[in-house]
């Protein structure tokens, strides 16, 4: 009776429900640390572009469990071995891929972190959840790690067709609206198999997977690389910046524990304690929120024009460039700002600076996605498409822009 | 040019595309009263029981001011004469009906700004509005408060047939994934008219009407009365209400500025002036939620236990009873937990009590859905369906609970 | 190998995939019996309302057999034991119901096949592929003749709730874009179960029965008794009827070889035999239409006329009348067409006539939906929801029309 | 009155409602022209692949119409000028621009009604249509046959980037099931302009434009080229060639009276009069479906044997060969058959032939597809495009194949 409590059945507008398998999962799913996934958003800041885009870590995490639940029953239709144990671990992995992640993390790890990935994190969280479970994740943390000598099922945790991107193109479509990144997960799914222990799809599902990869391409330019996300991205990342500036200087700030400790602190991978790590399970979108505004009435001026930005979404313009140099652009514009502003030369980076954001729908160095041949042959995608097509999508795609204040040129 | 930049078009996964009809709504969506409501979750509590129920206030106005859209365009088709001035007020007014909600509103207004409806405050920021837009508003205002001749108008906005609820029983059924919620929105308005100058739906419509209020009683069961959310946001108001408790006692504790205004201060109608004005539009959910992550490791048993419990999703049990007396059953319960928790006889309210959700799909006496019959009579939609079944509707239904801590009665 | 090719997988729009689930069910598939449903239109005329309408008796049955799929997986992940034989029975017998359909049955059944029912002739049929099959039917036919001791088997496939109106309800709606019919059949067959040997739905889904038991209502009134279809299918009744009766006074009629047996031919139940049978599973809509389409030109004016407003959608009108009783305006009626068309008294008939249509929403009396409560009691759903609206819902409903030519009245 | 009587709307599954925009519209899909269009199936013979593809030309051109009335509003909000007499021809256009279609065209056109397009038939019923409302079709022909000065309107008509595809590629992928071929036809119109005359789309809809250009080409691939398509297809063709044979030869054949006349006279461009336009009229899919029911009981043997593998779906294998050359394996087949069929050497290239597919996503010596950069010049998208991407798909891809019976090959 008490195991039928914890058959747990979530809904879900993309797949309908999705079901927990087992009571482990339950477990895991309840822990605070894994509930805390529920206060991050999936898409950072993009809901400054798009306002349905407030889907969660959480609800991505259970999603890609689901397709990985989807997968399991595909190959093993097709009598690919798979454990039990080893399901299980495969279901564990793929829940808690994504568990390092904090809050805005892109700006983060760029900023109050900086240097800490999150992999790194969600391992971190795995050894102590494995700790706290008694070693029953000891399998997923392996198959994790690339320890297992399984090597299709690394490939179906993290890879180019792996069952995170399965979920979250999907996801990330349809909370944002941009209909066309919605993939066919379910056909892919249908089409997978293993040969010599390696991930692949089969023949005919190479439009698919071409498709698969135009919707991703698309996905990055419409949605994670729009210009006004981008921008907002880097805006945040300053405030980050500032703030803990500040803080270093001794500048009082408000904020939350969590948030003041990784203001105050110097923290990287190899000083990434216990503590650490307790003050990280403890911080969520609410924080940053939170203290942005506050900040917006902080006496300096960069910290208070840069979180009012956020808060207020009145953004700094932002222009692609052809090419990336245009420092002297930069300098002139700089000059300008500084006439307007009560701020330093220095200071005059946080409102104008450069960038770019780089784009390659497909890579093969990296863990490629391969096409199982009607004679049983295995190629990279990139031969087996009947054109030219994808071996284009998969030169990288870079474009510089550079972000300054709109006001300051109105006049 | 510079109005072609005010062309603004939302992406949305509901209805393809929001646009901004023209530069008055497209600066109030732009001020920051009416950007903090992206900042403030549609359905409070619901995503603990839904995990894709994060869409926002935001969007929800958005959603409604284009139903309001098709609505005009429908009514003009049907030569009902909307003047340009009254077109642009119906969009101001359905924009702006809900930009007096707080985080949570349905336990804040139980607790920290007890008495303040949600609705005054609206209209205080409208008025705000009013004044800084140079009187642009005072149409919608006039219709908002149903002042305006055309009575129909305010039924657009306000009645059982309105486009606040065109548009948030589609959205909350969207988000939450509760699938037989998902009205048909787009029928509905294809039939109504105006006769009268009362706001009527075709009888042909009729079987559509009934299902809309079918579906938004299983909304009521199924969503927003759900027992889980009922519970959560229960102890949500139980927080807040200790919270203030603890202010006015002159206990230290840990919030924003603004969350601390409400909290140290009496604010009731009367007293809501300028001043709470301008705090209420800084709050929002981080506020909320941030309070109570701080709150978890305050020293007040009831505060941290009940803060832990919305944090973490470790909430009280909660069960429906036939009766509403079991005042026994509570205060045995009660006595129990006194046992295990460091607190008093009046504290232990907090954790065991007692409560009604009420139902009613259909309420004659409000303003009530009407139907055009063919000969251009109009009736109460209850008189032109064909059987009990609506009259069944309007029936109230109540259910009773309890609610209480599930691990003392384990054992 | 050869068993892989076997299986096969067919894509539905609206479940994503339907897999085929042994080799039988592979084969019956495969068998000319089941292939002419393929050119059977399971809305028969609503085409001529619903221009979407012309998804087939094939698809259904497939998608019937879909849905016992999942039906069969949610009850034994709840503990019903179901032994691979009846599972496999259970799938037979769904995938068969219909297979007795002829095109446009209601139209057909009323004219050329009088007294002779669907259900009788998918009998006839499984019987027959039973012998070709060498008796691997056999479990189904029991189960579907109500003789197989496991008493839910047959509710799942024949009853108020069963895996037939899972699928059509959802498809025609799909199909017609009658959005509202759109029931969750996902979510309901999640909360089936089997409580002494009875098919039931769980407590908490009683909302969710409402809601179809009012989607279904809605689908009659929208659809399948949407007045235009009505009038369009007492047409082709009437000009089935008329064919009949030139045929038998020996006029010279165009039609396929089946056709034709069934003009000439008096067929009832007891004579249906093998010869009957061999040209029935001949017929599909393409007979109809053909002959239809060939009468337009035929000299006898009935057939004629009647023919081409199928043909051409020029409809006879159809009005709701308050009372059935309309002689007097009726004979008022077929007097005035006497001065316009070159007919007797009697044939009349054929252009003005009345008639009725009645819809129950839930049928008490019938094999009705259970509601398995907490205490593990069993209800019938009337009992188990909350109030009067299922009760309502249970009393038919009956409407009366005439039908005649509007441009007899034109002028 | 009268007029709101043809106030028509249809429903659709994909757009929700498709409004009839005038009563000249209203009159001409009336017309038993436009009707005999519901009889005509949009896809053919790929229902023996997509059981769910049964949708029509019919519903085919009521969604390009609706397209192009958003098309028109589109453009119109963006200030280009369209009078009410273009808008209304453009509506006539698209709405006839397939009206020459007959029942599964493609095999139709290379048998019994060998080189007479459809598209010419089309403008043969216009040129009729017009006549008979007395010249109101005047401007919709001059548009269509290109020889109206705004070019725009043919392309928005007739180009890679029409109202024709907008329709068609949703309406095929949603009833198909094909979900992947789902383009987001409101997307992109939303995008589109007129730059000097000339259909354009503005640059920030490039992505778009080339995810339409890969789910056309996946939709070749997956539905319209799918080797089972190709081979009913081809077998269609064979069917209709043999009929007429053996029609020319005087062989006795069942068949509909416009399908004989077909079969018995030879029609090409010059002799097709008014006679062979008056038959053709009444030319459904049920003549072709009718008459291979009956010729699977025809002593002829290949008329016989390809009928029932259209009817009862037992098609002929398929199989794609690398390069083209393989007479002699072609001979030797049909050297295989001549052993177990009474047939001759000429008539064994019925039952084993060779052919091929050739599919180019995005053509540039056709009506291309042009960006309007920011700078307001005008390029093709194959040079607006980040990438190679686009210059890929512009390279045709062409496959051989032959078929053969399978059941000669086992064994």
């Amino acid at each position: 009776m008490a195991t039928l409590n914890k058959l747990k059945i979530f809904n879900d507008p993309i797949y309908g429900f999705i079901s927990v398998p087992n009571s482990l999962l339950y477990d895991l799913i309840e822990h605070p640390y894994f509930q805390r996934l529920r206060r991050i958003s999936q898409m950072g800041v993009s809901y400054l572009v798009y306002p349905g885009a407030h889907h969660t870590r959480f609800h991505h995490a259970l999603g890609a469990m689901h397709m990985m639940q989807k997968a399991v029953q595909v190959l093993r239709f097709k009598n690919v071995e798979i454990s039990d144990e080893e399901e299980n671990a495969l279901y564990v992995a793929i829940l808690l891929h994504d568990i390092g992640h904090g809050p805005y993390s892109h700006a983060m790890e760029r900023s109050i972190v900086e240097g800490v990935h999150h992999e790194e994190i969600s391992l971190f969280f795995m050894n102590r959840l494995n700790e706290e479970f008694e070693g029953k994740l000891s399998l997923a943390i392996k198959i994790f790690k690339g320890e297992y000598h399984r090597k299709f099922m690394l490939q179906l945790i993290s890879s180019q067709l792996d069952m995170d991107r399965m979920d979250y193109l999907k996801r990330d479509s349809f909370y944002s609206g941009v209909a066309e990144g919605n993939i066919n997960s379910e056909r892919l799914i249908q089409m997978i198999n293993v040969e010599n222990d390696v991930l692949v799809v089969e023949e005919k599902g190479v439009y698919s997977v071409e498709m698969f990869i135009v919707a991703r391409r698309l996905m990055y330019w419409q949605a994670y690389l729009h210009k006004t996300s981008v921008c907002a991205e880097l805006i945040m990342m300053r405030v980050l910046k500032r703030a803990k500036e500040l803080a270093n200087r001794g500048v009082e700030l408000w904020g939350s524990a969590p948030l003041l400790f990784f203001l105050k602190n110097v923290i990287n991978e190899a000083e990434f304690d216990q503590k650490a790590l307790d003050f990280f399970a403890l911080l969520d979108d609410s924080d940053i929120i939170g203290a942005l505004k506050s900040w917006q009435f902080h006496d300096d001026f960069v910290l208070s024009e840069l979180s009012k930005m956020i808060i207020n979404r009145e953004l700094l313009k932002i222009e692609f460039i052809v090419e990336k140099n245009s420092k002297d652009r930069l300098n002139e514009m700089r000059h300008k700002i500084l006439e307007k502003y009560p701020i330093s030369k220095e200071e005059a980076k946080y409102f104008v600076f450069q960038g770019k954001v780089r784009n390659q729908a497909y890579t093969k160095s990296e863990e490629p996605i391969r096409i199982l041949k009607k004679n049983r042959e295995v190629v990279d995608v990139l031969e087996a498409s009947d054109q030219l097509n994808l071996k284009a999508l998969s030169k990288p795609v870079t474009k510089y822009f550079v972000c300054y204040p709109k006001y300051v040129f109105e006049s």
